[in-house]
C-alpha cells in the first residue's frame, strides 16, 4: 500500500425531504447565496420552488444564475464570477447534477482570483481560495457533490479540462433519491456508467497490497452493475435509487482510491470526445473504457482477470487467465449494452472521419509542445491513445 | 435505506515515516500541546523520541501526561483536565491506541466544561465544546483515531460508559504501519477482533435496501479475517499491517454504517465485563459476540445466513438457512480461536460465580431506575442479556 493523505469534510445529508433543510442549513453560513442551476428542469419538477421556499423561510438572501449545460461552459462560469462580485455573493448553492456543481466550483474559484479562472484548468495557476459551495444533487452520476474535482469546457478552444482543489469540496451536499424518479433512461444509463467508471479508474492498478480497497471497489461495482438495469425497468423505485445514488457519491469521494496509484487515462481520452463532439460523458466512457481495457488487458492479466471473476462473475478457473480477462471486458460491454449505452464510436455519434490522431494528441496535450502521457498502469503516449480510439470503433 | 447525515473531517495521514510530520502539522494549529500517552512503550520503541524531536524542530510548546491504561480511567482524565487548564493547553496530541485517544477525547471535552467531565458519559449533559485533538496511532484496533466516540471507566463506581461527540473527531490522525511490528500476539488478536466487531455491529441489521453498505462491510470483514491470522505468523510484515490498520480505521469512521440501523448490544454487554473484570475489550468481544449471535440467530436467519455465506465462506445452498447461520457463527468462533482469543467466559478469566444477573442489569442500566434496552435488530432487556452471558459460558 502506498503512503496517502485523505480528508473529505463534506457533510452528506441523505434521504427523503432533506432538500427542505437547505435554507436553515445555509442561514449560519451565508450572507448572500448564488443559486446556480441548469436548463430549468428543476422548475418543472418542483425542486426549484421547494428550494426557494426554504431559502425564503430561513431569510437567506439569494440571486440566481441558470443555464448550465452538459459539459459546462467557461463563458457561463465567467458570467457567474462577475455576477457574484457585483452582488457580493459569499456562498454558492448548486442545484443540479455534475455539470452544475462543476460550474459552481469553477465560479467559486474564480471570484477571489484576480486573473482568469481558466488558469486553474490550463494548469497555469494553483487555486488558493474559493467561495464555499453546497449542493442539492438532482442527477446522481458525477460524484462531484463530494469530490474536489471540476471539469469545464472552453467552447472557444474546444478544450475540456479538469482542476482539483480541496477548497472546492462542498460544505454539505443534499442527496434526495425521491428526485430521480423522473430522469429519462439515457441519463440513468449515463450516470450509472459514469459512477462505475470512477471506481474502475481507481481499481485498475498494479499497486501491490491493495486487498482491502480492491474488495471495497468490487462490492461497490457489483452494487452498481446489479442495480443499474433494475433502474431502467423501475425508475420510480426509491430503494434502488438510494443504492445507486449513494454508490455514485462513494465512487468519487476518494475512499476507493486510498493507498494506490490511480488511472484516469480513459477519462482523459473521453474528455477529448465530449469536448469535440459534445457527447454525454457517461456515454463516451461506455465506448472508451472497454477499448482502453482491451488495449492493456494482455499486459496486465492479473487485475483484469480479478475484475472478470470478482466483479463480472466470469467463471472457469481452469482456462487461461488472459482469456478470462477478455471475457470480463465482453461482460462489461454487454452490461453497457443492457443499459442502452453506446459501445462503439459510431454508436456514440462520432463521425467516421473524426480526426482521431489530432484528438489523441489533444488528450495527451502533446500539441502544447510538451507531452503529458496518460495513465497509471502503463504510460500512454498519443500513439497508444490513437490505438484505443481505434479499438473503440467497433 | 434510512435517511442519514454523515460528516467526518479527520485528515488521515497514512504510511511510512508520516509521524515525523507531527510538529509541522501542529505548528499552525496549537499554541501549547498536551502530549498524552500510555505506559511508556513509546519510550522504548523510539516513537516518543521521534515525536518530541518533531515538536521541538517545529518549535511547538508542549507538556506531558503519560500513564493511560487499557480501559482508561476517569481519575487520569480529571488530572488531565486540571493540567490543561494550569498549563493553558489548547490542543491535545494522543500518541497511543484507543485507550489513549479516548482519554484524550475525554480531557478535551472536560477542559472547556464547568462541571465534571463524567456528566458527558453518564448522559447528564451533552458536550458543546472540546479542545481539538490529533492522534499518532500506535495500536490499530479501536478506530478511535477517526471516530466521534470515547469510552472511559469510572474505577470508583465500576462503570464503563461511552460518549459520542462530533467535536471529538480528531483534526488529523497519523497511521504508520511500521510501528506495529513489535506488538505482542495478544494485542494483535484483540485489535483484529475489535475492528471486526465494529463492522459486525453495523452489519447485523434488518434495515431493508442496504446492499451497497452490506457489500462494503463484507469486503472489509473478509480482509480482516484473511489477514489477521497472517499477522500472527508474520507480525513484522508492513504490507499486512497496512491492510489491517486501514481496515481498523474504516471499520469505525462511520462509512460502514450509512443508511441503516446499527446494533451495539454486544459492545454494551462486553463493556460491563471489562468494567468489572478489567479484561481486554477485544478479548471480551470474542466471547460475547458469538454468544449474542447464537441468541438472535434463529429469529433473524436472513442476515446471519448472508454473513455465513458471504463472509465466513460457508457453502451448501441446499441445507436449511438456520443451519448455515449457526455454521457461520461456528466459523467465526474458529477464527477467534485461531487468533488465540478466548471464546468462553472462563477462558476470558471471568469467575464461575460472577454476578451475571447484576451485570446484565448494569449493561441495560436497569439499576439506574429506568431500563435502556440494548440492540437494533431486537430489543434486549436485562433478562435477554443474562441469556447471552450464559451462552458465552461455553
Amino acid at each position: 500500500m502506498l503512503n496517502f493523505e485523505y480528508q473529505n469534510p463534506t457533510r452528506i445529508i441523505f434521504g427523503r425531504d432533506t432538500h427542505k433543510q437547505v435554507g436553515e442549513r445555509l442561514k449560519p453560513l451565508a450572507k448572500k447565496v448564488l443559486l446556480h442551476y441548469g436548463g430549468g428542469s428543476i422548475k418543472k419538477n418542483g425542486i426549484y420552488s421547494d428550494i426557494v421556499a426554504s431559502l425564503k423561510a430561513a431569510g437567506v438572501e439569494y440571486c440566481e444564475l441558470g443555464g448550465v449545460v452538459a459539459n459546462p461552459r467557461l463563458s457561463l462560469v465567467r458570467q457567474g464570477v462577475e455576477l457574484c462580485r457585483e452582488q457580493k455573493v459569499d456562498f454558492i448553492l448548486a442545484v443540479g447534477g455534475g455539470s452544475v456543481i462543476d460550474s459552481a466550483k469553477a465560479i467559486g474559484l474564480g471570484v477571489p482570483y484576480a486573473g482568469d479562472v481558466w488558469d486553474f484548468f490550463s494548469g497555469k495557476e494553483t487555486p488558493r481560495a474559493s467561495l464555499p459551495i453546497a449542493c442539492v444533487l438532482t442527477i446522481p452520476a458525477a460524484g462531484s457533490e463530494s469530490s474536489a474535482n471540476a471539469v469545464v469546457t472552453d467552447e472557444v478552444s474546444g478544450r475540456k479540462w479538469a482542476t482539483y482543489c480541496e477548497l472546492s469540496l462542498p460544505v454539505f451536499s443534499i442527496i434526495n433519491p425521491e428526485f430521480y424518479a423522473s430522469l429519462p433512461p439515457h441519463q440513468i444509463a449515463n450516470g450509472v456508467c459514469d459512477m462505475l467508471c470512477h471506481i474502475m479508474e481507481r481499481y485498475f492498478t498494479e499497486t501491490p497490497h491493495t486487498e482491502l480497497i480492491d474488495g471495497l471497489c468490487e462490492a461497490a461495482m457489483k452494487t452498481i452493475i446489479r442495480n443499474g438495469p433494475r433502474l431502467l425497468k423501475d425508475p420510480g423505485n426509491y430503494d434502488i435509487w438510494s443504492e445507486i445514488a449513494l454508490a455514485g457519491t462513494i465512487a468519487h469521494n476518494g475512499w476507493l482510491g486510498l493507498g494506490r496509484q490511480q488511472e484516469w487515462a480513459a477519462h482523459r481520452i473521453e474528455h477529448e470526445l465530449s469536448a469535440q463532439y459534445d457527447v454525454a460523458h457517461g456515454a463516451g466512457l461506455a465506448v472508451v473504457f472497454p477499448a482502453w481495457m482491451k488495449y492493456l488487458c494482455d499486459k496486465h492479466t492479473g487485475i483484469f482477470t480479478q475484475f472478470a471473476v470478482n466483479v463480472m462473475g466470469v467463471g472457469g478457473s481452469l482456462r487461461e487467465f488472459s482469456f478470462i480477462a477478455h471475457e470480463g471486458i465482453a461482460a462489461l460491454t454487454k452490461f453497457f449494452d443492457e443499459m442502452g449505452l453506446p459501445t462503439t464510436l459510431p454508436a456514440l455519434g462520432i463521425p467516421a472521419d473524426a480526426p482521431l490522431e489530432q484528438m489523441a494528441q489533444h488528450a495527451t496535450r502533446v500539441d502544447g509542445g510538451k507531452e503529458a502521457p496518460l495513465g497509471g498502469m502503463q504510460q500512454l503516449h498519443w500513439q497508444d491513445v490513437l490505438e484505443i480510439y481505434k479499438l473503440a470503433k467497433a
